[in-house]
């Protein structure tokens, strides 16, 4: 039997990317997520729920510290994430929540498990469309991480197999990915994207991936079933301690 | 001032290019070490030993769980570390001790830290000819690497600089590096080779790693400095606890 192993964050991007994997399939699929000290954890409870549903044989979620790096609003507190980048003319140029060689510590170990499992096609949900300005998310890179992962593995050296780094939604627009999550059944009640959440792990509606997402859905004509901050209900709500009670 | 980044296991070969980089060159230099469920923790305090030595800018000890991934005897202790190869017609198969894309990891987080701190060489004491049989220590892997991570990084996108793998190492022989060594005053004694050692931070004598170290210093007619397990010697001891007092 054919295995594949799939990266999975719990946006709604790995999360259609496991349907269709699941669907077009009949591989053995495994799935890897990380905590790699990222603001924001919901999305991982999202990528476990995922997994679950899916019915993946394993799923594995490293933990690794890319925080100690630093240089990312993402995964330093003393850093704010930008909001509104849009407002004042978006010129998509690398925002600070770019993570310095995120994609290739993720495909990283993606590529040893996958070695140790016998996995010879790695899933990973990137998207150069809308994220231009993440350059590990552009396909020249995924295809030098192909060569590099095949002179690096001991199946690779035996030519027992070869490793093939897989994109499938690399071309395709937010709205898109929303429809055809819609179609295919994706709890996107259960997929999460902000990189800024509140303590009740609400998305902020304001950065880049909640834009986006945000944008994504309206342009597909559908309402974004995850809930988002609403300050003005919040201080409502904290002025009137009945209506709190009622909650 | 140009800054230069070097991967520093706690062995020789690492030890002899941090000395070399700050002997040769005028660059600020940082030093990156992985505590990466390996056996050996003995490596990782030769390897701060000898940062602290050097005197480098920054010293990174990034954890990261490659146990997790399975697969290598050097990070699952239900596995054994293979002993005494060479004694049965070793032929530089791919040992057990080989864990999965781990020079990929490494070198993954080091370009991250790399784009940080804007240090335009990796230097890594890989060495093709000793380990014929990783696949991640031959020079074509390493070109790979480069040539992905130039397309993975903002500073490579924005043509502020390429990063450079280097990997001065590569083509000496375990003898020459000894040698070397001594020459140029690294603390060898402060050095930490064996995949398996015991609970008193000995050397084993016997895995791939301690034999090529030994033959190296046999060639190179020097007697190695670390403590090696003497198991004849520890029997006596604990036969005759007069001994044991005396120590």
């Amino acid at each position: 039997m054919r295995k594949c192993l799939v990266l999975l964050s719990g946006g709604i991007d790995s999360s259609l990317m496991l349907t269709l994997v699941k669907e077009q399939r009949d591989d053995e699929v495994y799935a890897m997520s990380f905590d790699y000290g990222q603001r924001n954890k919901t999305e991982l409870n999202a990528a476990i729920f995922q997994a679950i549903k899916f019915g993946v044989k394993d799923h594995l979620i490293i933990t690794i510290d890319m925080s100690s790096i630093g240089g990312s609003s993402l995964t330093d507190r003393n850093m704010n994430v930008p909001k509104d980048r849009h407002d004042s003319g978006f010129n998509w140029s690398i925002p600070s929540t770019y993570v310095p060689a995120r994609n290739s510590v993720f495909l990283s170990f993606a590529l040893g498990w996958a070695e140790v499992l016998g996995v010879e096609e790695i899933y990973i949900g990137a998207n150069s469309l809308d994220f231009a300005g993440y350059p590990d998310c552009r396909p020249e890179y995924f295809e030098a991480f192909e060569k590099m992962a095949n002179l690096s593995t001991r199946r690779g050296m035996e030519k027992k197999f070869t490793i093939k780094i897989r994109t499938p939604l690399i071309r395709m627009s937010k709205e898109e990915i929303i429809s055809e999550a819609i179609n295919k059944g994706v709890d996107l009640s259960k997929t999460f994207s902000c990189y800024d959440p509140d303590y009740r792990s609400r998305a902020c509606g304001h950065c880049d991936a909640c834009k986006l997402r945000l944008e994504g859905f309206e342009n597909a004509g559908i309402e974004d079933p995850i809930q988002y901050v609403d300050k003005e209900r919040d201080i409502l709500l904290a002025m009137d301690t009945t209506l709190l009670d009622e909650q």
